[in-house]
This record gives structure tokens, sequence and C-alpha cells, in this order.
């Protein structure tokens, strides 16, 4: 196997690391903070380190193998996160390296958990990159997620691949136009959300950072208390509008800005991901208003952002949801697990395969019923063939027992089985928040073991980038000659 | 749709109840307890109960077809139930109904649940009556899942049907041969496992109340402190022995004593069973071996015993592992969901559907590599077919949707998550215990709100008969005409 093309590809993405550093850098040398020499260096060693990569590859053979494909998606989010995290650790937080690059890989794969505390008293340039690695990674996902994937067959993904190259009208000939316009519609929301949030009160410093945050569903903030500091009804609205916005598939968007196709309403997807919505926010409001036990002051817009932010997987908080009792918290954590629209910055299972799963179900009714009758299954008017079924179905099967092995880990370095379950699930499917009380969305991620901390960074990275990407790595069929 | 058929089978079986109630009925009498009388009672309602069903629907069509085989099935184990919990309600334990009907569906469905304390000082009766319950229940279980089960087509359990109607030699004609065989089969192994307790030390009621409630991998004892009782290193060893005897396919019984044929090794889901058994049992062990805070004299037997008794869903007890720490906690929540073998005394999600889980998952990978590739699948020599595949997955897809909504149901009765998780997990895989407080190993069920028991009834029901058998007739396909 030739490793050269994978080289390549990780040297260029480096350097652009490096080049993004200078803004953090900037930013604190403006403010005069030490930070600025951390930012600084780092840019220049992944530079410099980028740029050998290139300059040591160049001339390799630009046709990528399957197998190279798989590499070099799955090493991609690991290295760049250990490069992310060198100026967190270089910087005046004094972080252990696992810190700093927990931190770093919950950015780039929008995850949103911290280990930090005292958001409030650091220097801008680190807010600044925390935000930058999750508004990246948001971008890099969608990339993924459509091109990447329908080409590598993961979990069914070639759904769209069919979808784009099926049509007579040839609408996207080109990757590279399908990308051009996917960044310009990423900028484009990311701008509009940035300016409402000016608009409604945020200083230009927050706004920036929040709408970097908002629109890659990641969820850091610049605030210990999340959105919960702004105590500003008009900017949880607007955020929740944003993180939905960020929820739907981005291809939906390039059809509406550069062909005038408003296409939401008909795809399959956004209709599970509203009904579910609304159906969650419903369920969970008249528990409330039964529940006897509620805290003061949790109304309905609690509910709506609360749910909103977590089945975006975004991860924003503005009220500790743990307290609504039992049948919340379970709500909560299932809620978690359906994440939300493929090709869109979110994580989780993805709405495509809970839907697929459920027609797969109601059809196995039916063929009980009717033993020898022929039922077809279709989505978005495309009839499913066993192929993309069964990796579907496999799909879900695997994410489970991923699942389960990450809490079986977590557990075995002493986690209590709730706060287990809860973590593995939230950095699986890339909220941030869980459950659990060190996990849950008043607590932080600081006080676990380091062991935990290596384990949940594994397990961010095999959900981003849905976990086959990784598993195959793994099977000994990739590397049988 | 005609009903009558429905009707007459179950008349059948309500009549044979009523004669088995005579059995409680004269051991109370031979002791002069007044429970006799509640016995005698519903004996004699029972009889002519079934007896005016089977005259009322005499002359009854007796080709069953698809709707009327799901509807006499899904109802038989509730109608039964409500039959069987007569005698308890009116007993001298001054039950409320519902905890009469949840001791009774605890026993027919083999699951071991217990709401009663105080068992040691029980009438005699009542002990036996429950016995007698769980091991009806796991004949009850194995015929249906032999011959019924093959032709509903419920889960992929064809399989078993093609198999026995494939073979060239022409195994088994008649389905009425089968059923006698197995009938002696399973007494068989009832009367040799009370003789080897009977021998080992136990009085010969409680030999035969535990040699029933054992190879029905039912788990009900006549002691409060089930086999922890009797203390004796030899029992717990001989009841190890028995469950995993009763966890096995009965078919192969079958094969063996009247066809003279050792297939057990042969057999995928006997292999993949005691792998799953030596690892559990190996990995438990190292966790309490390396686990600073194990309770005293919890040694490798307690280990054993406890996995066997969980993976086999029989449920008895002889140490509360939930003081294992949060791993052994985990570990025995997973061990109840895979379950034994299909064709058995045992519930859960049976080891053959896990095993073909196992290779669609693999074979996945594969897929990913070799996007061209052909991939046949294969279970015990003979190739699956993408039918098989999807029902089998299905199966497990609606397993754990159905385990998501009792613990759902069961949260909103006030349950915390542990408990609620726990509680419908071992239900639905007739177990008995779970791991939260109330439904953990020494706790019982009787502290439940009546909500929570009615769903777990019904949880009950519904694991027992794989799922499907009941949901089918919630599905709007079912009742159009």
């Amino acid at each position: 196997m030739k490793f050269q093309i994978v080289g390549y590809a990780l040297g260029i993405l480096i350097t652009i690391v490096g080049l993004a550093e200078m803004a953090p850098a900037m930013v604190d040398w403006r403010d005069g903070h030490e930070n600025a020499w951390a930012f600084f260096f780092n840019g220049i060693v992944c530079v410099f380190f980028g740029g050998s990569l290139i300059l040591s590859n160049r001339g390799a053979d630009f046709r990528m193998t399957l197998r190279q494909a798989f590499l070099l998606t799955a090493s991609l989010w690991g290295v760049i996160g250990v490069f992310c995290a060198l100026p967190l650790y270089m910087s005046d937080l004094n972080l252990t390296y696992v810190d700093a690059f927990f931190e770093a890989v919950s950015g780039i794969t929008t995850t949103g958990a911290t280990v930090l505390t005292g958001l409030d008293g650091m220097s801008a340039g680190v807010l600044l990159w925390r935000s930058m690695m999750q508004w990246a990674g948001g971008l890099g996902i969608i990339v993924f997620a459509i091109v990447f994937l329908p080409y590598l067959k993961v979990g069914g993904m070639q759904i769209f691949h069919s979808e784009e190259s099926g049509t007579s009208e040839k609408v996207m000939p080109r990757t590279n136009e399908v990308v051009g316009s996917l960044f310009k519609v990423y900028l484009l929301i990311t701008g509009v959300c940035a300016a409402v949030y000016l608009f409604l009160g945020m200083g230009w410093f927050d706004a920036l950072n929040h709408a970097f945050t908002t629109v890659s569903t990641g969820g850091f903030s610049t605030h210990d208390a999340s959105f919960q500091f702004f105590e500003s009804a008009a900017l949880e609205y607007a955020a929740i509008f944003f993180m939905i916005l960020a929820a739907l598939p981005f291809l939906l968007y390039v059809r509406m800005f550069f062909q005038g196709r408003f296409l939401f309403l008909r795809d399959e997807q956004v209709r599970a991901f509203f009904v579910m919505l609304i159906v969650s926010i419903a369920v969970l409001s008249l528990w409330l208003f039964f529940y006897a036990d509620r805290p003061e002051g949790d109304g309905f817009r609690a509910v709506l952002f609360s749910v909103v932010s977590i089945l975006t997987t975004t991860g924003f908080v503005t009220v500790d949801y743990t307290l609504w009792g039992g049948f919340a918290l379970l709500g909560f954590l299932l809620l978690s697990y359906t994440g939300a629209c493929a090709g869109s910055t979110a994580g989780g299972a993805k709405m495509m395969r809970v839907v697929i799963a459920g027609k797969v179900v109601a059809r196995q009714f039916k063929i009980l019923l009717y033993p020898s009758g022929v039922f077809v299954l279709n989505y978005q008017g495309r009839r499913l063939d066993n192929n993309i079924i069964l990796a579907v179905l496999g799909f879900l099967s695997l994410y489970v027992m991923t699942n389960v092995a990450v809490t079986i880990l977590l557990s075995l370095t002493g986690l209590d089985f709730e706060t287990s379950l809860s973590a593995a699930a939230s950095a699986l499917a890339n909220i941030g928040p869980g459950v659990g009380g060190m996990v849950g969305p008043m607590g932080h991620y600081g006080d676990l073991s380091s062991a935990a901390k290596w384990i949940l960074c594994a397990g961010m990275i095999i959900g981003r980038l849905e976990i086959l990407t990784i598993l195959v790595l793994m099977s000994p069929a990739y590397w049988r000659p």
C-alpha cells in the first residue's frame, strides 16, 4: 500500500491548521497576552511540518485506492487533533497533554465537551481557537459526508451518491464545484448567524464565536454558563433557529441558493427530523407540566432549547434538564442517539438511518401476515435495494455495539453505569453534555481520569467518522495483502 | 376472521390448568391448609369454563390461518395467566389481583420475578403451584419455539423450519411425534435433575420444586434466599449443570435420545453459547480478582453460578452481584440481552440471532473493502438468504425498541433510570432479577407500583413470545380485512 497520497493530504491540512493559528495569535498579541506566542510558535511548527509532508510526498499518485481513502479519513481527525492541541498545551492554561488533546478533539469533531472551567477569564485567543476548531470541523464533516462517505459506501451513505449521479440533469458534475458551493453556503449561514447574534445584543467577539459553534452544531461557548450567560429569550430563540438550520442537509441549501429549488419539505430526513422534534418537545412539555417537582422557571422555552440543542447534537445549555426527573433523563439520553440529518454538521445515528430502519421493521410485520407478498421499500422515491438496507441495519447494530464497548471501557475506569453510558452516547453522537453528574449539562469533563478522557477522544473520533470508517481499519481483511 | 379454533384451543389449555390445580389442592389438603379450597374451587371453575369453551367451539375448522395462529399464540400466555392467578388471589396470601397476576405471568413465562416474600412460611400448595407454572411454561415455550415459530416465521425462526423439512431422511415427519419426543426428553431431564438434587441433600419437596424451576430456566425458589438457602457447593454445581442443559436446543436432545446422534458440538448456537459463557466468566473473574472492594467469600463459584443463572435466564441467586462494582453491573445487564439458545426454555434475544447479526456486521466490513465482492453468509452450513437476515436484524431492532419503550413506560411510573432499564431488560428476557435496588438479586418486585407491575407483565409476555408475535396484532395490517 502506498501512503504518499495520505501524507500529502495530511500535509496540506496541517499547513492550514498552522496558518489558521495566526488568527488567535494576532488576537492575543493585540491584547498583549502571552498565549500569542504559543499560537505563533505552534503555527510556525505546523506550517513547517505540514510543508515538509507536502514536499516529501510530492508527485504522489493522486488516484486514491479505497484502502488509502479509508486510511486518510480515519487518520485525519486524530492527526489534526494532535496538532490543534499543541497551542492549548503550551498556553497559560497549564493543561496536561490529554486535556489539551481532549479539548481539541472535542473541537474538531464538533462535540463540545470541555475539560475547561473559567472560560470567562481566558485569553481571547484560546476562546477563538476553540470556536475555530469547531467551525472548521463542521465544514470538514459536511464535505466528508457528501464527498467521501458515498464513495466509501459507509453505513448506507451510497444512497446520496446514487441520488447525485443518477439524475439526468447532471446537477453537480464536479466535486470541486460542490465543495465550493458548500463552503459559500456555510460561510453565508455563519455570517447571518453572527449578525443576528450581534443585533440581538451579544458583543462582536461572543457573536462571532457562538456563530462558529452554532453553525457547526459544536456547542463550545465563551462562558462557563453557556447560553445561560446571556439571559436573553431573543438570543435563545435565535440559537434554536440556527441550530435547526445547521442540522438540515447542506446539499439542500446548495440546491436552494444555486438552483432556486426549495426541496426541504420533500426530503424524508427533514420531515422525520421535524416530526421527531415536535413530538419530543410536546411529550417533554407535558411531562414537565404534570411533573410536580419541577424547578421554578423551567418553561416551554427551556424544553425547546434543550431538545433542539441535544437533537441537533450541539450541546448548548440554558438549564439543568437532569433535574426534570427520570423520564426526562431517559428522553434526553434517547434523543442523543438519533441525531439529526445526514449531510449536516450534526452527529448521531442520523435520521436517514432511523427512517430506513423504521421502514424495515414495519415491513417485517407485513411479511409476517402475508408471507408470499413482495413489499418494496422506498426512500425519497427510490427503491432501496438489499445492500443499502443491510448497510444501514449493519451500521445501527455496530453503533449500538460500539456504544456498549465504550460504556464497558469507561466503567472499567471506575465510572458508574449511568455516567459511563451517557458519556459514551454523548461522545459517539458528538453532542457534549450527557445526563450523568460529571458529564451532565452543568458538569464538565475535567474531573474524569486520563484513561476515561483517552477513551472518550477515541469515541468522539469514531462517532464523527461514522464508526465503520475507523473500525474497518481494525478488521483483518483490511491488512490482508 | 373466525375465532372458533382459538377458543377451542384455549378451552383445552384452561381445562388442563384446572386439572393441574388438583395437585397443589391435594398437597394443601394433606397438610390441612385452607389454601386447598382455593385450588380446588378454582380448579373446578377452570374445568367448567374450559369445558364450555371446548363445547361451544366444537366442530371448528382445524386448519388455522396465519392470523388465527398469531391470535392464538398472542392470547395464550395472557389468558392462561389470568386463570393461573386465581388460586393465588384467593389463597391466604391476601394478594391484590395485580400481584397474583404478576406472579402467575412471571411463572408461566418462566421469568421468576416474584412479588412475594416469606416463601419459607407459605403453604406447600402455593409453592408447588408456582413451580408447576414454570415447568409447564417451559415445556410450552419449547413446543411454541419448535412447532409454531418456524411456521409463523417470526424473527428468522424459519431457519429451523427449513432445517427440519429440508433433510432427505424425513427425520420428523409429524408434529405430534416431535412434541411427544420433546415431552419425554423434558420429563427425563426434570426427573434426573430432581434425583440429583435429592441425592445431594435437598428434601424431596425442595428437590421437585427446584427441578421444575431449573429445567424451565424459571428461577422460582421455595426459599426467600433462593439457592443461597442450601449453602451447598455440590447443589450449586448441580444447578449450574442443569441450567446449562436447559439452555441448549431441546431438539438436539431428541436427536440424541431417539436417533443416537450427538450434534451439540456441531451446532453454531451451542458453540457460541459456550464461548459466551467462558468469556463472561473469565472476564468477570478477572475483574473481581483485581477489584479491591469485593466482598468476602465471592469466589469463582459465585461468578460461575451468577453468570450461568443470568445467561440461561434462570434467575437463581446465591450472592448479591450488584456489589461487584460498575463493570460487573453493566456486564450482567448485557448478559441479560443475549439469552441462550433458541429452541430451549431460555429467553432473551437468543444466540442464533446474535451469531447471525455478528456475521452480518463482519460481512459489512468486507463489503466496504471489496465493493464488488460477493460474500455469502452461512449458518449451520446453509446459506442465509436475505429474508432470514432481514428478519433477524428486524427482530433485534424491535427487541431494542421494545426494551426502550418498556423502560420509558416504567420511568413514567416514577422509577429511576437504572431500575427501569434493568427491570425492562429482565422482564423481556424472562430472567427475573435485574441490577437495580428493588429489582436486584436481593430485592423483590412487591414494592413496585401497580402500574409498573402491569407494564412488566406485558413485557414478560411480549418477551416470551418473541415480541413480533404480539406486536403484529397491533399493526394496522393485521386488522385490515
